[in-house]
């Protein structure tokens, strides 16, 4: 064989059928553990309590808090408590608040090389960086795949990255992965994984790894992955668990889609500009931009020495008098860690502010700069307004340039740092012990009641596909659509993830604040957009909110792959047209009907569109076998429940629903034009 | 002489006549230190600033940031702009978000025996653990203060305590202070200054010394204070300032308007119930409490013991898996000095999550409990719903009670801890470097230009005292409403406290939502009311905002002293009803009509009032001369500008308005009935 890293684990993971590994093919894969945070994980648990499997069927499932923890009203306990006892009664680990953000203490406590990982997060590829495949997908793709079924994907091509060479002093991983989306773009890992390999991977350790694979994620890509070897084995023993290390590489000569070379002894220190994280150029290039505020975390940066080059920086000195500087730890391991050694208090004693072990103000929860502030992050996204600042420009970099230009209060090559690069990327000891912090499920089940505060909504349901839909344009939008125009984050909006009929009620409040108010007066209807609809994040609510207030169908020019995954998980119609200039013929509350839908969509792809002054437009429902049985069955839970016995509360739910699944597929798509795009997964 | 310290203080800073020192007098003056805090700060310095005085005639004026410091937003962080500046230009000390809260800094490192503080926050009395005398009040009263003029109060009584004998252990400070809430009740403050003497005194450092003055305001009390003495010394070595310590107490034998005694060997852990700090048992009579929270910090117990014993009975173990356990340092101070020692480290190891050092959950700025849920802090007010979550109930107690009970998960008396009680009170060495992190003002402030974000809006002002006041009853409330009734506070509305038209919005807004809109409507009017209006909080934005939307009066059967005083420094007239029963006679939406304003105001403190219908209403305006002054101005900020060449933009300004103040009183209230209430100023 001449199986890259990647191929390897999907082939021993495979549950479809072995012709399936073609780039474009839909695959199914067994799924080893899953994750999520609180922000996603709510919803993904009221989704597997409804398919009535009692205990997950994983090898390990953990569920995180680390989105909402400011707790500015009382919906952000009620979600910690439901999730804590949720994962008590169904065999789910509980990392309590505090105790990290997701993707670093998944990373430290329990990834492991070979085995697949799916979280309900863009960024759970994070542990790629430890030789883990790791996909983030919808949160009602992890229920399923609690509930043992498998996960499914379109095969995406396996491009090595070959590393050449030694990063100079001051030069970060974090430069590695910015030269990445300098190069390719945010489009430019849509449907690839990207495998480093080459001399230049025993340059990083293993967090500088799930650094260059975290922020993958800001390419498109499906995932990243790095060989687990003898640095990797070295991080394992710090981490107390040598045992769970297995070296794992590609084959020699391993065949790749694509290749790409990055020689790191050639790498500056690189910056993204605002609005994206492609937008990179040399720190040189930019230098001497004064800043207002400054930030060192979030689950890209936020390991030791992320930190601890920080305090390198700052020890005996002063945060820049107009800079507000802020560090924050990307678990309690971290934390603990740096407390112990004195990293900590010379960070505090430099008048750095620490927050809480937390996503923070990378998700906007917290930190927004001062209106038309300019903030220089280590964090992995810089679109406009994510801040919580809507005119704020956020540029992304290194934690070195990050604290040599907090130091300074303008924007700095840390090259330019008077002093000498510290030598020790890890700490001599990690605090391993997570006894009491990482609560195990409960032995006795029965016991636990799960609590349910009043900001925890049952899950909204829709019935079977409908025979006729016939219904109002409620919206009619333009191109590049985000998942945050169709459902906005930010901190008022985010501690409603588990109220679905309250969170409902922002669904399009920026693009048009009356779009609920619609909604529920027509009974639902239909959106009509342009290109790349539900670009962005992959977050569900953007389908399960719509769902809610009725919408039955999106009839696009194209759509973003994850969110069009996630409107068929919810039972709408992800519509195109098959001519795009039909989008002109049709205007916001027009009526539209389409007939026998049930019957068309068994009959193939095109379904028929008709207004009600009589008009044909011509539409594609692209979609595999499995997706249309999805569709005919009203979304993903019916389907589950319908077909493989769910709902019953048995064991055998599960088993039937992974081996039904599979059956339900042949792993094929089915003949359309390529029009699926996709950004940031 | 047989002066009590208060009365050598007040006598070293009398401006009004020597025979003014009796209780229920009033007296003017002279502040020697100034502090703010970025909720009241930033409308405080446009008041300054609309005096016209360039820079402040204090001994030492400092503006903290600690509240506003989530930044869910852009405000928090434009207000935190704009502080700077402005105390970079207008000479004042600055003190950055990330160094702590407003009275624990000041403790440590500007307290001075012997002089006067006056402080925009109702907990500055907690500088009276180092001897000395200080006060809260509205912005606008320190806004005067600093531009050199006096500041005026009744003459309150001195109560002196007499401290016996030693705590035991496991009794804390804060079981002292809860103890005189026990005996006195939340009013039992009122008018008064309790003076700590005796013995017992040298059982408390002079942090414990400032957590007991700190909470008298809970008593309602004027404030509290400590001599000064060796332990005092010892704790301004420690802030290497020992230059600054003077030994300070009373004469012997000296005088009290009232006593009271504790025996410090008699005491236990106690705890105030739901939902007011008088509501005190011991411990042990409700030992047993499932906790789903645990926060230890606030202004209140932040110092380095308080965090120290956490650590002390945390250490090797773990925060019980149903608590979410907080810890706020009260000062970078504090902070660093136990990241350096360990004692953080053993905190974060146990799994208690580490907050910034600012107010925090103790003015529900995040760290809401769950809905229901039972919150036990070490905090100094209890309030319904300021938790942020509505129906949570919220005790308080010691930071031994607190960690002990963390530890078990059920509020348990820590006396029932197994190991041995700490003995080191202070740490052997305090971080005093700031250097950095306090700025001074700048020496050049033609330089400086002040920013103003877009959250800063100019401060309303309005024109001279009508001569008729005719105007709708825009609002019938009943007896007790509080300031946070009148102006609610919050993660969500606190942020607008420097954008006044933005904040009115939210007048009465949990009351009657439609009342902004009604007083907009018809372009302002009066508000009725029954007795003990607008007790709570000293915040001033409850008579601002209601003078942005019109409101000329407000007619009550009594008021809560410090928000009368607020109401006449903006030019709303206090009336009383001289009839209770005539509160029965006016219904919301009367038009009222006061005739003849100036005239009967400087008549006498009889005040008629009309109604639409003919009918005759009696009412009293109880005011100083000063404060007739003031109203006749159309509010203080007016007053000073018209008779003491304010707005001129002259130093002269200062001393004129400090003069002319002086001279406009004879120290005395006119008579009237004793109808003036206080709680919590």
């Amino acid at each position: 064989m001449r199986d890259s890293l990647a191929m390897k684990i999907l082939r021993e993971h495979l549950v479809s059928a072995p012709d399936s590994l073609r780039p474009g093919r839909e695959i199914l894969i067994r799924v080893d553990h899953t994750l999520t945070q609180d922000a996603t994980g709510t919803m993904a648990y009221l989704q597997f309590e409804a398919m009535g499997v009692p205990r997950v069927r994983t090898r390990r499932s953990v569920s995180y808090v680390d989105h909402n923890m400011l707790q500015t009203g009382y919906e952000n306990m009620d979600d910690h408590v439901f999730l804590q006892t949720f994962a008590a009664k169904h065999g789910v680990y509980f990392s309590r608040p505090g105790n990290g953000i997701c993707h670093q203490v998944h990373l430290e406590r329990f990834s492991e090389p070979g085995l697949v990982l799916l979280g309900s997060d863009s960024h759970t590829p994070t542990c790629g960086g430890a030789g883990m495949l790791a996909i983030g997908a919808g949160g009602l793709d992890v229920a399923v795949a609690m509930a043992g079924g498998p996960f499914g994907l379109p095969m995406p091509k396996i491009v090595g990255v070959h590393l050449k060479g030694r990063r100079q002093p001051w030069v970060a991983a974090k430069d590695v992965i910015l030269e990445m989306l300098r190069r390719l773009t945010v489009k430019g890992g849509v449907g690839k994984i990207f495998e480093y390999y080459g001399e230049g991977v025993r340059d990083l350790t293993v967090p500088e790894r799930a650094t260059i694979c975290n922020m993958g994620a800001e390419l498109g890509a499906t995932t990243s992955i790095f060989p687990s070897d003898e640095i990797t084995r070295a991080y394992f023993r710090k981490q107390n668990r040598e045992t769970e290390w297995r070296e794992l590489g590609p084959d020699p000569d391993a065949e790749y889609d694509e290749h790409i070379e990055i020689d790191l002894s050639a790498l500056e220190p690189l910056v993204a500009q605002p609005h994206s994280p492609d937008n990179v150029v040399r720190v040189r290039d930019i230098e001497g931009l004064p800043l207002d505020q400054v930030c060192i975390g979030s689950c890209t940066n936020s390991s030791f020495h992320d930190l601890a080059i920080a305090a390198h920086v700052l020890k005996g000195r002063r945060v820049a008098s107009r800079v507000s500087m802020t560090l924050t730890p990307g678990s309690r391991q971290v934390f603990a860690t740096i407390a112990r050694n004195g990293i900590l208090a010379d960070l505090i004693a430099a008048g750095a502010r620490v927050l809480e072990a937390a996503c923070g103000p990378c998700i906007g929860m917290g930190q927004a700069p001062k209106s038309g502030g300019i903030s220089l992050r280590s964090f992995n996204r810089n679109f406009e307004g994510r801040s919580g600042t809507p005119d704020a420009k956020v540029y992304l970099c290194s934690p070195e340039t990050a604290a040599v230009s907090a130091l300074r209060g303008v924007l700095t090559d840390p090259r330019d740092y008077e002093g000498a690069y510290v030598t020790q990327r890890e700490p001599d000891v990690y605090d391993t012990n997570d006894e009491g912090m990482i609560l195990p499920p409960s032995d006795h089940p029965e016991q636990v009641e799960v609590v349910r505060g009043p900001n925890i909504k049952p899950l909204p349901t829709r019935g079977p596909l409908e025979s006729v839909i016939r219904g109002r344009v409620l919206l009619k939008v333009g191109d590049n659509i985000t998942t945050d125009h169709i459902m906005p984050a930010g901190s008022k909006i985010l501690p409603l993830r588990s109220n679905i009929p309250a969170i409902s009620e922002y669904v399009f409040v920026r693009v048009d604040p009356k779009f609920p108010e619609r909604a529920k007066q027509y009974g639902g209807g239909i959106i009509v957009a342009g290109s790349n609809y539900g670009q962005g994040s992959s977050r569900e609510h953007a389908a399960l909110a719509p769902m809610y207030l009725g919408v039955k169908a999106v009839i696009a020019k194209s759509f973003a792959r994850i969110h069009r995954a996630n409107l068929i998980n919810f039972g709408i119609l992800p519509l195109m047209f098959t001519e795009e200039a039909d989008y002109n013929r049709i205007s916001q509350d027009d009526e539209l009907v389409i007939e026998d839908v049930p019957g068309q969509l068994q009959r193939g792809s095109r379904i028929e569109v008709s207004t009600s002054s009589g008009q044909r437009l011509g539409t594609v429902c692209e979609v595999s076998p499995r997706q249309r049985d999805i569709l005919l069955s009203g979304g993903l839970l019916n389907h589950v429940k319908i077909n493989h016995g769910g709902g019953k509360g048995t064991e055998d739910a599960a088993v039937h629903l992974s081996t039904a699944t599979m059956i339900a597929t042949n792993g094929q798509f089915r003949p359309g034009r390529p029009k699926v795009e996709e950004v940031r997964v």
